[in-house]
């Protein structure tokens, strides 16, 4: 017995991953207002394990870091015009630091668990813009205790707009430099973070699915950003960061765009750390 | 260092539990489409497993089965106005069977893995309504191998839906016999499958966060009920039914709504089944 008919030729939802975190709230909102969240089977999880997920198969797209995709753009593809980043500083990826950036030489700084891009960015402009040869040292997430033992520390998320907020407000506390805009004073280019990406097999085997859910992801942004006031005063129930802060942290640092400055941003950036980017050029992009 | 400050009170969103079957779609949604989904922490598991972590306190609300509602209403409180279950045929919830009913006396009857109340409440129509002595056996939730080894089986879910469905339109295969339905002609009453309960200790601790989400509860089923077309027809491109049979299945098999009816229902199977059904006095219930 049995009359169930195929859904989509059989086929099951795109199983997309995003990170939980506050910097994907926004895209949270969208799909959900849009409905376009009935359409995938939306997965939470760390960046690292999003990306090890989706390289495994176990994902079909979601929000990697950018060394990731830049490190396996043979088997993964970024989708166009939609990214995690920013056109100047981005408050949630920052280096703390109880020295001046000069006076880091011989230091040692504590890498966040989370956050493979921060780290690598960090140790670009510490290395090639400032100099410093540093020792790298495994450090926590808690801003409280994670100068203990190293003289700067890179931070991540929550962690890091915590300290950007507090450093701004209170001018106490240890220094804070963020990364994005230590990049764009470097560069004049915006940084991209993450990138949201698809197995290429999968894109192959079910373009429809991917280009359904590319554009779920565009418009999803967009309503995000036209409702961001609402989306900051009902987030800051919530989360421990007030309205103000998650207005601005949603609807200006926070650039979701991936167009070709930041295209030029994540190039200049592979070039730069030596990564290759060859999924990089345009005829290799999905074609969205 | 740090300036994050307590959003609400410190305290973190309510962790709700559902099914992420058919049965709880119109209210995800109906939670998307209201931005409800984002003052919850939602969590998707089977219906035994979401009753146990309600228990463990490893959820704070949940839809959890009937039965293991009465079982446990000294640390559960149902929420009023919403639960699930059908006033006559619910069509997700059936005997399928080789012979009638009468005939299966001495027979074995497989019971599928998910779905307690659905066990419970055949057995005890057979028992008590039909005078069948029979043999339970475990039995899978495929609908094509169900009947190996078995006379009769339990069938919940899509393998139930499914096997209605093929039944109505063909007249072939096993007889399909409605357990709400049966419970309908037999009792004159709805029946209740599961409802959102809410521990105790939480509603006491958070009472205002149990009555947001209880709110948002009750706005998402009524926004899916007027939406019921376009979701039938959203929700046929992924589940293997058509969106007239969901239509069909969501607007007027499934019943949300858990109001003097329904709770004389859940009381009649309490008593039938020999639960006490402490929880049901109007006293006891959560003041939403």
């Amino acid at each position: 017995m049995g009359i169930r008919r195929d859904a989509d030729g059989g086929q099951r939802r795109p199983r997309l991953g995003h990170t939980g975190f506050l910097d994907c709230v926004p895209l949270f909102w969208g799909l959900a207002r849009t409905t376009a969240l009935l359409d995938v089977e939306l997965v939470a999880d760390t960046p690292d394990h999003l990306a090890q997920r989706l390289l495994a198969g176990d994902l079909d797209i979601a929000a990697v870091p950018a060394v990731t995709y830049l490190r396996h753009s043979e088997s993964l593809l970024a989708l166009p015009g939609i990214a995690a980043g920013s056109d100047g500083p981005m408050m949630s990826s920052v280096l703390v630091s109880s020295v001046g950036l000069d006076e880091l030489h011989g230091g040692a700084v504590a890498l966040a668990p989370a956050g493979p891009t921060s780290r690598r960015l960090a140790r670009l402009l510490l290395e090639q813009r400032y100099g410093v040869v540093a020792r790298y040292v495994s450090g926590s997430s808690d801003p409280a205790s994670v100068l203990r033992g190293a003289d700067a520390a890179v931070l991540f998320g929550n962690a890091a707009l915590d300290a950007a907020v507090y450093r701004e407000r209170t001018s106490a506390g240890p220094r804070v430099y963020d990364l994005a805009g230590l990049w764009r004073d470097w560069t004049g280019l915006p940084f991209v973070f993450a990138v949201w990406a698809v197995r290429r097999e999968f894109a192959g085997c079910r373009p429809d699915a991917v280009a359904a859910a590319h554009r779920g992801l565009l418009a999803a942004r967009d309503l995000a950003r036209a409702e961001n006031s609402e989306l900051a005063v009902r987030t800051a129930r919530w989360e421990p960061f007030d309205a103000t802060t998650l207005e601005r942290y949603f609807g200006r640092a926070l650039d979701y765009s991936f167009g070709p400055r930041q295209v030029a941003g994540l190039a200049e950036f592979a070039r730069r750390t030596e990564h290759g980017a060859p999924a990089l050029a345009s005829g290799e992009w999905f074609p969205g």
